[in-house]
């Protein structure tokens, strides 16, 4: 019993390409408060949207030694890119229970939409990998989707332009097509997006019900956890660490922004050794 | 004489971290249209602005590896972080005519500047390295330079937000202050930043000049090739090839938009191999 009450108060690991899991992590450290968690960020080799699926492999594996190398207990892939090209690739290699944003966000979706038409917006990346689509449709075969591309909501948050008159034009535009749809489900495909929830919402109009990934990656890790009884029995906060592979100094400054917290400390290491 | 005219028909390399060198290639094309090009976008690895100056370093010393197995006979670092980092270091390497964004930008402002008060806007990287800053008070010490960092201004010209309301928008933001500044001058410090050229003179008005950095440079090689004596004696249209580190057929889409003609052929190499 000992040694089963050691491991549910491991911590729970979260990797992503860099700042955008931290709208997961945020969400864990709200519906998890007691849990330990070990956030990395790869920073160093950001953006993952672009690159193959080879790639996303073997980046993800290095970021799954090095979480487990800590000693955690349990994985969320809080990045679309990661989840939908290497996450079933992971769950094979390790035996580690692990979760990833796509997966939490179209059971979500299902569930929420009365008229069967939901449309999904992500980067470039999240949209032609049709990981959402296809989740959707293994969900409900009836499913109307309408997916959307919105590439510059990345950058908008990254820079703070969350609710400006520029990012509300900018939405205009991208959504204008997604509003004749009838949609009556948006999901925010990308990790980035809940921070522009309020902007999108404004466009989307209040019939139109926000699925946010990592809100529903968040309360999908709590179900898991419960499930497997690994959840803390630790009765006090959990610790945070963040990690990452390049420039920890941008990575807190901005982290602070999307975390709605400060951010003590943010160590370097070398994942390519990983 | 066969042996040097054999050398003078060799081919000019380009490198940048990606796609925003294209508008440094596309002058180079326009100004030198008999040259033969090799260009060599480092899609696999970019961006770099956020990366070690070791690191960049590194990266660019392979890509030089490239285009001289290749044959070139001249090259041309078609990227602001390459060109502030590397630079220096790759010339003491090589033993073949190189040039660099930078210093051309700087040579041209600080000619076209009146009354010495001088804008750089580029990338966060770019502003912080103060590779303008330092080229512009070396030709004349008494310039007065105002930096801005606009790093919105790489995702909207890959969007194609090029004379939108939204850029507009951004675009004042950004600008506001240097507005305020007195400039005379403006140099776009970003290889991407030529695409939003319209719309940043419209917001700094026709008194200020703009100094696009691509076409400088193109006017730079094609100084340096004619006192070097090693201009093309071809008298037809010279051959352009592409080659990249990651998703060609991104590159080509983008690409085209980029240089405003189609792109045949793009090329995927393994750059970590050289």
């Amino acid at each position: 019993m000992k040694a089963r009450e050691n491991h549910r108060n491991k911590a729970i690991g979260i990797f992503d390409s860099g700042i955008g899991g931290l709208t997961v992590a945020r969400e864990i450290f709200r519906q998890l408060p007691n849990e330990e968690v070990i956030y990395f960020g790869d920073t160093g080799r950001y953006p993952y949207g672009p690159r193959s699926a080879e790639i996303i492999k073997k980046f993800s594996r290095q970021n799954v030694n090095f979480l487990i190398e800590k000693g955690v207990k349990f994985i969320v892939v809080a990045c679309n890119t990661a989840s939908a090209f290497a996450l079933e690739y992971l769950e094979k290699i390790y035996n580690i229970p692990m979760i990833g944003v796509v997966g939490p966000g179209a059971v979500a979706a299902a569930r929420a939409s009365k008229n069967g038409r939901i449309g999904v917006i992500g980067t470039q990346g999240t949209i032609a990998s049709e990981s959402y689509q296809k989740s959707l449709t293994a969900i409900n075969g009836s499913l109307k989707i309408f997916p959307k591309a919105c590439p510059l909501f990345v950058s908008l948050a990254e820079e703070g332009y969350i609710d400006k008159p520029a990012a509300k034009l900018i939405a205009d535009d991208y959504l204008e097509n997604l509003k004749n749809k009838k949609i009556d489900t948006l999901v925010l495909g990308c990790t980035h997006y809940p921070l522009l929830k309020k902007t999108i919402g404004a466009v989307m109009g209040g019939d139109v019900k926000l699925i946010d990934s990592a809100e529903e990656t968040a309360g999908a890790a709590r179900a898991i956890l419960s499930e497997l009884d690994l959840g803390s029995s630790a009765a006090a906060a959990g610790k945070r660490s963040f990690f990452v592979s390049d420039s920890p100094e941008k990575f807190k400054i901005l982290g602070e922004a999307f975390l709605g917290r400060r951010i003590a400390k943010v160590e370097l290491i070398d994942i390519n050794s990983y």
